[in-house]
């Protein structure tokens, strides 16, 4: 009896969670482009990123990705993706760490966020992933207002997801949806190394 | 001359920040699988691990997938990755919230569990994703304990994600990497509909 019970109240909850679930989403009736900050310290910021890609891409929708710093390094999306007709636009100088050159880094970054705003004109693209531009803002590359600008008068049905750390104030205001990643623990802090096809 | 002095402040902090980073990077020699776990009420996290199992694919490693919920969903990864061998088992209820019968889920439940454990038995599998999983242990579908024995006992160099809401603190301790994925803001709730290849 209690067995039976108990199956008749989780089944009552289930169905109230699912009324409020229907209604949010009878209410959500707005086509457009979603523009998406996925930020925080933890880990998976640039993955989210690349797995809406991949689910883009097995849609048929024309994705492009413009990387702002991982670009130089054996990147196992970019293999999967680019035989997928998804172009990248990489930044030449690489990781900006390993570099320290200031100037260098600003018309490397300039020079490729010429590509991304190309990408974000063309209303063939159905997504874009801006990848780690937030330190491109943080560091002054690039002028956080022309980044504004280009999101803001993009094709309407275009879908742009930016990640990195420390996302602009102005970013997060314009955006649709914010996801805030945290680090709760990481392998890197108890000694165990960067596995690749995992970490990169 | 405030420029340079700029450009020279710049190099000292970020030489500073490489030498934290690159030394902390030779602490960490262990060689192993890592199991992460991906929770937190945001967006992104079964993405977050579609973003890996991508990746993997890139590298040519082998991965496997396991879907506890979405599974019946019209899935663009599962497209795009299911082109490169990468094996789904899926929960054949599909979406709990629809179905709301208690035993039939708990049934579906495990015996999508029963190709899990196979998985994570088999060392010629390099990464093992366990999306929505968490879902499963918390209306205690799959008992908890078994779920952490089979992932203590997986072999060496095998990677597991386990994504999903309020994870078990079980899975928390075990975990190498936890991320909490927080919902800042969503798209959803200003009344914009889910979008076919961004969304799902």
């Amino acid at each position: 009896m209690t067995e039976r019970k108990n199956t008749e109240q989780h089944k009552a909850r289930q169905q109230k969670l699912k009324e409020k679930v229907d209604q949010k989403i009878a209410n959500a009736q707005t086509e457009q482009g979603i523009f998406q900050v996925i930020t925080g310290n933890g880990k998976g910021k640039s993955t989210s990123g690349f797995g809406v890609v991949a689910r883009a891409v097995g849609h048929g929708l024309q994705a492009k990705v413009v990387q702002f710093i991982k670009g130089t390094w054996d990147c196992g999306e970019r293999n999967l993706l680019e035989q997928h007709n998804v172009e990248f636009a990489v930044m030449k100088t690489g990781f900006t760490w390993e570099t320290q050159d200031r100037e260098a880094d600003t018309l490397a970054a300039k020079l490729v966020w010429q590509e991304a705003k190309k990408y974000l004109a063309d209303d063939s693209v159905d997504l874009v992933l801006l990848d780690e531009i937030t330190y491109m803002v943080s560091y002054h590359y690039i002028d956080v207002e022309e980044v504004i600008e280009a999101i803001k008068n993009r094709p309407a049905m275009q879908s742009v997801i930016v990640t990195g750390r420390g996302a602009h104030r102005l970013l997060i205001e314009l955006a649709d949806t914010v996801s805030e990643v945290k680090n709760v623990k990481h392998a890197f802090d108890a000694g165990i190394k960067a596995q690749r096809g995992f970490d990169y």
